[in-house]
């Protein structure tokens, strides 16, 4: 038999239609359709990890996916092969060979994030399925400013989702940054590790901010109060994009 | 009863799901959804008149349409209840009372169209309702010298579909220009009126002068022989967006 490899996988998808990356008995989600596809070039199940949960809706341009096999298929053979046989809406982007104990989910240094805020009175029907439409302009200056009391190491209990099952919510935030081109606003959001709804809480909240119903420093409170009711509401999941996975073996 | 106004709308949609803009009894269409929902609206039924017959499949970020009411709502009116009522695939991004007499179809001054061809070897899920996935790098300069000998006034014969019901084929156009942004390559067409299928036909053709498989000569003769046989294949419809039309009144 042949010795074990480990491939990795960079991942696209429009997650419109997905149940979220993690595979469920009875929706379509990218980790199953993945396997799926999978096991029809390597005749075989294999089981794929990923790195980041992505949520139901939330799209991806870089997760980050590994999965272990005895097969001789060349990296090139499963970007070719799995894009061959994927949905649309789901392809690789890239696949490597990595040293041995390489996993999607425990040698992932970091992710960046980007959100994509609509901002403009009119829908745009081009952009609806990868940003949350908002009608009135947003203070982008306030929302900046609110922004830089999230980077840093913190205590983010008030920014995660009441089901979030991790123990401890310290995490730390590289690049919390607020962009424009256009009606299209972007912030962009860099950190080590995240928790559930971390991303889409964050941005609901700074939209409170933008909106100018909270002052800058709103944001702060919400930190140190450490209670999921002092922050904002969850934007929706349409906007948000795991643009990257960041991993010492690939810098 | 209140004297007729003109009402003009600039629509945008994502026309994966529709049959074209033109009504048809049995399946969707942009036209037939947005008569339907004006008809809420007026509270009787309404015929609007479009710029450009999309095909099926093809976008718009800049359909000019058109209709004529004897109601008394705004123009604001228009855009806030139908952007209300429309799917999130088609809405209004511009209301406005127009002289007695304008069109959306006869008032055209010209349109312009971009084609939007994702040029990379590995798909991008999140470019595939909006652009052409061709896997091998286009030669954009033998595509740009190509483009040249469409520009102008031609019998664009050649470039129609076998379908195409107008009587003659002469059309003039001003632009024919190759540009590319990463893998994005786009072709920017303007004209005074177009043919059906035209710009699809148009970009097959320049497609196979960017693989190499014809000199960028070939769309003169092309041009010269007047016969649908001697263009290149009909580009998908997926790719294509009406950005604009021209209207003297909004200039």
């Amino acid at each position: 038999m042949a010795p074990e490899r480990v491939i990795y996988l960079r991942l696209a998808y429009d997650g419109t239609r997905y149940a979220g990356w993690q595979i469920q008995p009875e929706e379509p989600t990218v980790q199953g359709v993945l396997m799926e596809t999978l096991a029809v070039l390597e005749k075989a199940p294999v089981k794929v990890v990923g790195a980041s949960r992505t949520d139901a809706g939330v799209h991806a341009r870089g997760q980050g996916a590994s999965f272990c096999t005895s097969s001789s298929i060349p990296p090139r053979g499963y970007l070719r092969g799995l894009n061959s046989l994927l949905p649309e809406d789901l392809a690789v982007r890239e696949a490597r060979e990595m040293p041995q104990g390489f996993h999607a989910r425990f040698s992932a240094r970091g992710k960046h994030y980007r959100y994509r805020i609509w901002n403009e009175e009119r829908r745009d029907p081009l952009e609806c399925r990868t940003a949350w439409h908002r009608l009135r302009a947003l203070d982008l200056e306030a929302m900046a400013r609110g922004a830089e009391h999230l980077v840093g190491r913190h205590d983010f209990e008030s920014f995660r989702a009441a089901s979030c099952d991790r123990e401890n919510a310290v995490r730390e935030l590289t690049r919390v940054e607020i962009s424009a081109d256009g009606p299209l606003v972007a912030v962009d959001v860099e950190g080590t590790a995240f928790l559930k709804h971390m991303v889409r809480i964050l941005v609901g909240s700074l939209v409170e901010v933008g909106r100018g119903r909270r002052p800058p420093g709103w944001i702060a409170q919400a930190l140190e109060q450490r209670n999921r009711a002092s922050a904002g509401p969850t934007a929706p999941a349409c906007g948000l994009c795991l643009e990257r996975v960041f991993y010492d073996e690939l810098a």
